[in-house]
């Protein structure tokens, strides 16, 4: 299908996404999120074919990263830069931040000239997806009050309840993988707690990926050892997604028994809940004594779940003996970045083009995001930059 | 007036700002100060009509930050952005320079495509302009000899004398406010000291303040605690100023009697400058006792001015309880952060917004101040600008 | 000769520049290095004549910077700035590559809209070149597999062997400064070991000088105390390319004895290469003690060489008591970064401006190495860019 047919398709869906942040794909609609992967997927194949979508002649997007970040980080400027925005880090150790400044006014004070902010906030249970509604407050006062020029739209980099860049970004590679999102429909997708020498590792990613996946008719099967669940509410979203979209949900505690007959094994680590609670509580008392204690004891809890490591064994179970496996990356790996891991070494060898692919497509799913935020009608401003056809290597 | 109008009025001002430094505001003529103040509102309206003032295809602007900053960092950024420039940071901890390099030598190797180079260095005491009049010879030695192809421009982001983008932000924002630079004509701004829980805080701000208002006309009164003053110098070009603009300047102890039918009222805490001094000595013996036994006879010394905090009881003094407050940000704020502070927290969120308004002018002086130093005949420039119209947002 | 005949004189040469990393000039044909030095010159003509040579509408350049730096920093910002490109610094301290990420996933993760990546690794003998090497496979297998849309071309900012933007540089400010290339045959350069205060700098620069001018014709005459030897296979490679080049090449152990009637001088410090691969072995031990133990031993040897300082007694016994005086800066300068160093104060301020000269150079190799990776016809694209000539200051 060719960019004409591409962006004409679009034409079709109803969105409210202009002028709106980004922050959970279950605030979105269907046509929202089928939207923003469209408009990802032609940013991709506008730029592979050398037509710059560059819509700004200046402006600023700021990346307000509270904690690190190396893949998200270069999407997110990657993304900046294809729509011809410049990228300005809010450091908040360099800055004044420290000395007391209230969220309402740094908001203010770094959006003048900008155009989007990225933010990640993804340490504290409970605060993360809050502070970007405060966030996003100040904004709308701001703007309302004449401070801004423009409302600057947020794009949630990662919080404590959802990492939209990186489950649609995994959405749009499964589509790209099985033909269309019509294909997704009765596959079954295992999202699964998978052993790591390391521990605190944020929800945000198997919660955006139960209540995303199924949203589109799939059956989602999240598997975990007792007592290692998610934030209730999350998975209460993911299992009334099911039923809407004709998908099923189910919770299991054997990673052997979930990844029977699978189509797609999402293995990955996380922290439990009440752990990421306990920590955020330490976290926030400064108690480094605490905080020691509390990891020798989840490491401890964790190091009897070592047979919860994606391999070949369980790899045979899977449909066809060949499940996509994905994972957002970096994964711990057995015998290369660790003694036991996530996932054996020959397993992830033999997905890891794939996973390369499924990373290559957050840079447009930020893009697509900003896009769609700025460009109330954007499927006609894509027409209209496909007839100009600007270049991107100018020569 | 429209833009067109507001361009041809700028050809009645004379000025040498082509390829001059903007280091200090008394440096500069009224008409000098006028048309930067005009260039900057242009500037502004041009962006608020998605005229895009980009007048750089390519091109660096050094950002040399010798002390924290947030909004500085990002209003230079943004003034770059708009401008076409890139900001590449001269992170002194990251350079080579902490390993004994010359300024003079620096100052030519990161200046080889640099249009501009702005500098904040505010805490030694003499040291901070003289700074940057070392790095004004350099660029100046190394234009004349031929290693640099145009003499890239400085712009004075806070030195120990003046902070000219702040001041002259908030001269635009008066004069906002008030509708004209002639109707600041007679009214009474008061720069007053204000208690702080910290010390340390720069003379800048101030001596920018009286400095610069006191060139139009205004009643300016400073107000200090006994010992408490400013730079002398700066103290005697401000009652210079006010004799030759046909203003006012007076010193008083007192921050009740002095906000008295006042217009404006700017209340910010600094340290008395023989303390600075006393600081700048200690700083660069790398004296850290001494430095601590400073900071705890300063802090005892301050606590007896609590009572030097803006509030309520004192808005009722100013002219029809409603002078302008104004503050360069972030302001101590008693009961949000810290238990008492420069401003109680009603009078503070009563001015917000005009102090948010008034931090929005920042980036539009710094453009200004770049634009005038680079464009020998500025408001010919802007016309052509105008002419042209390019969008900023391109779709 | 103007711009035109400047590009018209390039189709002469032969090259296979096209989508080749440049990382070792002896890698590189004589034609290759003789187009490198030439678009450079042609990119420097243009911007001084206010063409821009933008080529690039958006796209990231990576800077991964695995050791301090402030001028080759500046440089490839400027680089990449020049042709449209903007920085993203690979900051790994900031990142996640510290939790155990392989060099080939991250190498891909920060490509996916990249065109460059600069990479400084000069810390250890034997790693920095294989290293790059490591993504410069990573690359070649991400775009071979449909991962990244382009091959991104690698610039080696200073490796443990070569520091082939440096030597370029000098190799064209050499140029310029006696006319022609063909000027330099027969010429007589010297390239010192230095004494400084300091222990543990790096041999590519002494080893990308002796490999790169004895490519030309020139005889090339290395001078160090005994025991300061660098790495054997780049002498050898000097000493065959001085072989072919009808040049010559001379070991020597006297500083005085080498400069005599030398047209060009370099004296520069360096670490010889056994006490390089014992740091590089402690450094990988994380050997604190040893690490001490080896600087005070080197230190006190280097002592015994404080004669080592070039100086006006040793200027006279040169060509016309005249010679050139390079340096890569900062240098060690006696009386002003130290004590006693590497140059004396009075020679080098003596040649201060042409040092300033030779690094501005720099940028526009590293320009120039970008173009030609990526533009298979560099004078054709040259060309095209003149017939339009768009502006770089655009009023």
């Amino acid at each position: 299908m060719d960019l004409k047919q591409q962006i004409e398709r679009l034409k079709e869906l109803k969105t409210q996404l202009y002028q709106k942040d980004f922050l959970l794909t279950w605030e979105k609609s269907e046509d929202e999120l089928k939207m923003v992967l469209e408009v990802a997927a032609i940013l991709k194949n506008m730029r592979d074919e050398n037509i710059s979508s560059k819509v700004f002649d200046s402006g600023l997007a700021i990346s307000n990263f509270r904690d690190n970040s190396t893949r998200t980080r270069f999407s997110f400027a990657s993304a900046a830069n294809l729509l011809g925005l410049h990228v300005q880090d809010l450091d908040e150790k360099k800055s004044q931040i420290a000395h007391g400044e209230t969220v309402r006014e740094t908001a203010n004070m770094i959006s003048f000239l900008s155009d989007f902010i990225g933010i990640r906030d993804d340490m504290y249970i409970g605060e993360g997806h809050k502070y970007m509604l405060e966030v996003g407050e100040a904004l709308d006062d701001g703007y309302k009050q004449g401070v801004l020029p423009v409302r600057p739209g947020i794009v949630n980099l990662q919080c404590d309840q959802d990492h939209p860049t990186q489950s649609m970004a995994d959405l749009l590679s499964l589509k790209e993988h099985f033909g269309s999102l019509e294909a997704l429909r009765g596959k079954k997708i295992v999202m699964s707690w998978a052993y790591s020498p390391s521990y605190g590792k944020p929800l945000s990613v198997p919660q955006g990926i139960i209540t995303l996946m199924s949203r589109f008719g799939m059956n989602v099967e999240l598997a975990y050892p007792e007592g290692y669940e998610l934030i209730p509410e999350m998975v209460d979203i993911a299992r009334n997604n099911a039923k809407v979209s004709g998908g099923s949900f189910h919770i299991g505690h054997s990673m052997t028994e979930a990844v029977k007959d699978a189509d797609i094994v999402y293995p990955k680590s996380w922290a439990p809940f009440h752990v990421m609670q306990q920590r955020t509580q330490l976290l926030q008392k400064g108690d480094a004594n605490g905080l020691e204690d509390l990891e020798k004891a989840c490491l401890a809890e964790n190091a009897k779940f070592k047979d919860w490591e994606y391999n070949e064994e369980k790899v045979q179970l899977t449909k066809n003996q060949d499940a996509l496996y994905m994972h957002c990356l970096p994964a711990d790996i057995t015998d290369i970045s660790c003694d036991a891991g996530e996932v054996s070494k020959d397993v992830f060898e033999k997905y890891r083009i794939p996973t390369y692919v499924e990373a290559g497509f957050k840079p447009y799913i930020i893009a697509a995001m900003m896009f769609t935020n700025r460009f109330e009608n954007a499927p006609g401003t894509l027409s209209e930059i496909l007839k100009n056809s600007p270049k991107r290597v100018l020569y």
